[in-house]
């Protein structure tokens, strides 16, 4: 490439020319043969330049989690009043699935490089962790003022992030050939089936619960409610009265 | 003491004078400045003794988590087939609860240790992971022949484990003053509350559900169901028909 082109080549940004150095070396050698110093020495560029983009080589394994982690926070902080609390963390991490389904070469290679290094799954922990946080302290706020608020907050988000990882597994599995939204759609769907809506305090109210809700109706109703006005509940429901 | 002593003192276990000796420090001098031959100094005894106990400096701080695991993993291998999967789970999960509370003084004295020190925020991380996943394993063991079932598994794993720390952190926030028992039992139950009965799967199936579930029905009925089909339902679930 001669320096004297009138219109420079693209050059993809220092960052991500330092995740693709790093990924080719922990696939050739192993994570633990390969240093700080061979990566920068591939992507030509000093230490310097390394650390000031990833604090350790564990780092440039999950370039993207801080970014992410941002992304949710910001997206949960511009959540309105009337939005149902547990569709909104599941919404939020549906963005974390989206990361990791916009790259799916690379999002197959780390699990696999991520699987066969102890050090690399107890990165992972600690990021997964973040998440869990950020989406049990949105719901913390969002439950405070009702008894148990903080219980609910933290089975909650901790029931999502299950959710949310069973079937990014499953996708991953898949070598990222799988549909992730739907699985994804699929696991949360789960989730919001069983902690959505309130647990039946009234006898007689009712819910929309379980896959395919919007095609389902759920009564709730005391054994020794009349039947009448179970039917009439009913009713009420289907707006057929 | 005189070492002609016709009955000799009952000395603490080696391991039980390390881990004294190493929480005496760590509180005087802090962790991090805290070395392991500054343990054995203390406890009187060589080093190759410490790693024979400890493989290192952090797993001193929970001495008892392998075999908790141990016990934990033993009592979901014994369970029976009659057993209520998600109720064995939370009694489970009482074992680690059980753990602390044993000892009060010494496992609040850790909570503070490990909300100082990320590394052993990072080790506990891994502890709970291992939890959740011998929580998980029996659980999908036990719905494997379900669809769904590893999703279930997963999400119900992950629920017993953040009710089980949100009871735990308010323990520990106590200063092992409140009641640890009935914190656990509230938090456990209102999982078991979530996940303890089958979520409908086909409509029409009715299932208790919810505290209070045995006076409660739950009706599930498509959206266009014809009225007739639903009142015969409802009717054959109460054996009124």
């Amino acid at each position: 490439m001669s320096s004297s082109s009138a219109a420079p080549a693209a050059k993809p940004p220092m960052r991500d020319a330092l995740v693709a150095a790093a990924f080719q070396l922990f696939l050739e050698r192993g994570y633990e043969q390969t240093t700080v110093d061979d990566i920068v020495a591939l992507a030509g560029v000093g230490r310097r330049s390394f650390f000031r983009y990833f604090p350790s080589k564990e780092d440039v394994v999950f370039p993207d989690h801080e970014r992410c982690l941002a992304d949710m926070t910001a997206f949960l902080a511009a959540g309105a009043e009337e939005d149902e609390p547990v569709r909104r963390v599941c919404d939020a991490a549906r963005l974390v699935l989206r990361m990791y389904a916009e790259n799916p070469t690379f999002s197959v290679q780390r699990y696999r490089l991520t699987k066969k290094v102890p050090g690399l799954r107890a990165y992972e922990l600690s990021v997964v962790w973040r998440y869990e946080r950020a989406l049990a302290g949105y719901l913390r706020g969002r439950f405070a003022d009702r008894p148990g608020g903080t219980l609910r907050a933290d089975v909650v988000a901790a029931a999502v992030v299950a959710a949310h990882n069973n079937a990014l597994r499953s996708w991953l599995r898949s070598d990222g050939e799988d549909d992730a939204g739907a699985a994804v759609d699929h696991a949360l769907g789960y989730v919001q089936a069983a902690f959505g809506h309130e647990a039946p305090e009234d006898p007689g109210a009712v819910h929309p619960r379980g896959e395919g809700a919007e095609d389902v109706v759920v009564l709730v109703a005391r054994r020794d409610a009349p039947l009448w006005r179970v039917v009439r509940e009913f009713e009420t429901v289907l707006g057929r009265d």
